[in-house]
């Protein structure tokens, strides 16, 4: 356990959005709010989230998934919804949840590797799974049963609920050609990123989510990493910096959870625990598909609209990317101290191993001939 | 309407697999199945399918999303599952559903091209979706409602509730290093894909599954196509059949439905229909997330163990099918004088051009590079 509690200061990745954005309007967790209102059997459920409530992507998916549970149950369970900071600090989400001051939250696990570096491989790490293979691991692969060994340590159920699918690289003021361009470049990038970034040369930089912008246009930073182009668009990065880089290396398919105190977990009914895997499991496949519709229209939008340059980042770039993760993973996790997290960490590498042979002659194959065919390799 | 009656004579892709093996037990289409069994509030559900109960990932999914059903109600809806043939032979299916003779069947939509060529596009067709893409789609893009459109014409709804992933190439018992080489072989390859096939100067066959492998060790066929590592490991063909070829051009991530007969559908409450309508698109997630993880350990095993050969098609072989797709679409589809065929077929085209410029910054480049550093390109 030797460092792990220094090692993540930085709120990590797509999380800025949310955490930057939402104001405290009030911290009331001096009243017992999980307590269930039983009235005609009906039961209110309080949720906080990492994220406003109106975040597109990921606060309205939060959202849609809670008025699902009340849809699918006629009203007998019932969730009240909380943005960040409006019961809680977003930050503070896992220590609610954890003492029963909320019932459940929607959050990204990757946020409380402050508690355990392996709570970072079940949102998403760098060189890891894309959105379907991450499924794959959580699925049929061991890994929720692994989240629920790690999180049941804090008294906490997770289950995946939501994925941005690939994170772009990052809005930069000048092109990235070589590996020897990240020296001295200061970046909004967050978590075991901006590690990788650090290790190259950079300097790795958290902003909150409201304050991007304006030390992206005054040069404070050079670059900022966000989501993908539905979420950047929205913030105008390409008003500031002219260079749109793919693909990010840190978040393949960033996996969002719906995570219960597992003392509220364990009241549910057997069946009314299945209709609640059943709805994370469908709003897990819904946010992603939602990302991938809304990026390839505001991506065309980018293009065509914002003359927005498109740049690829060398494989050289890419290579030196992944030197450094090597270090930054041992560093962080493998030398950790932390049994669980290496756990955690092995079964993923293990398995990412196994299933990118798979990916190869599919997903990545199909989609490179298809490509090629369609005229846009 | 003038000729899509005869177009399609062939059984579908991966969907020889049930269709083959499934016995016709019995068919009991004299009976009211349908009619809902309604003692203290409990309703049973039939439900028929077009593979046999336990054919490995289509019918073990499809009795996975069954059992979620009755857990979910705590048993106040149950399914009752018949295999393909036990009630009535799979490709009756469609019309017991749309008659009433069964509430529910699990299926692929491209078995029902004769009814209208437009079904072809809600399972998967030639240089088609992936299946975060067809998610994409079918939830966010129109799919959905264009297929509740097309199906409510036969009084059915259907709604996407598993998927195969990118099927692989096929097994050929030579290496194919060009086009020509498909002049005069002899393939198993159903459908759409068969047409583009017999384009090229190969002859496309269609066998049950359960004889594919005699007839491809005899020589009676020289290749067949299946559906990827995990399944056709099961069936044997790498004993007959030495190379494998990647990544098949055909079914580059084919939708499962469940379809419910439109008065059952109707028959629900709104909070039955929500709660339907999230088991199935947890399955949908949870059915291509199981084929990803067993892919990924049948292909291991098939490379180490039997010493599988993997062979990829050339980009000029898929130039020279992409170029015969376009015409096979354009008689079978776009010339069918099948109108709504048409509006999905063009829904489903422009939304696939745009998304593909997105995959290709997303999970191409990133797979792409990803593989160039753990040295698997």
């Amino acid at each position: 356990m030797k460092r792990r509690n220094f090692l993540f200061t930085a709120v990590s990745g797509l999380l800025g959005a949310g955490i930057g954005a939402g104001a405290v309007l009030s911290t009331r967790r001096g009243e017992d709010l999980s307590a269930p209102m039983v009235a005609s059997g009906k039961r209110e459920l309080t949720m906080v989230m990492t994220w406003p409530k109106n975040f597109p992507g990921l606060g309205t998916g939060a959202e849609r998934l809670a008025d699902s549970i009340t849809a699918a149950t006629d009203g007998r369970l019932t969730v009240k919804l909380y943005g960040a900071g409006e019961l809680v600090p977003a930050l503070e989400s896992f220590d609610a949840v954890s003492q029963g001051t909320a019932d459940m939250m929607h959050a990204a696990s990757y946020y409380w590797v402050g508690k355990s570096p392996g709570f970072a491989f079940f949102t998403a790490v760098p060189f890891g799974f894309t959105a379907p293979e991450a499924n794959a691991w959580l699925y049929w692969g061991g890994g929720q049963e692994l989240w629920d060994s790690i999180a049941g340590d804090f008294n906490i159920k997770s289950l995946p609920a939501g994925n941005t699918g690939v994170q772009m690289g990052g809005w930069f003021r000048k092109e990235m050609r070589t590996l020897e361009d990240f020296k001295g470049i200061k970046m909004r990038i967050p978590g075991l990123a901006g590690a990788v970034l650090n290790n190259i040369g950079g300097s790795a930089v958290t902003i909150p989510g409201g304050e991007i912008f304006n030390s992206l246009q005054s040069g404070t930073i050079d670059a900022t990493e966000w989501v993908g182009p539905w979420n950047d668009r929205a913030m105008g990065f390409y008003k500031v910096a002219k260079f749109y880089y793919y693909p990010g290396f840190h978040e393949p398919g960033s996996t969002l959870e719906c995570a219960f105190n597992l003392d509220t977990w364990n009241s549910f009914s057997a069946s009314d625990q299945a209709l609640l895997k059943g709805l994370c499991a469908a709003e897990n496949a819904n946010m992603y598909a939602e990302y991938m519709a809304k990026n390839s229209s505001a991506l065309d939008s980018l293009i065509k609209d914002e003359g927005v340059q498109l740049r690829r980042f060398s494989s050289d770039i890419f290579s030196g990317l992944h030197k450094a993760w090597t270090t930054v993973l041992d560093e962080k996790v493998m030398s950790s101290g932390d049994a669980k997290a290496q756990k955690i960490a092995e079964s993923y590498l293990s398995f990412r191993d196994e299933v990118v042979g798979w990916t190869k002659l599919s997903e990545q194959a199909y989609t490179d001939e298809r490509a090629k065919v369609l005229d846009l390799s």
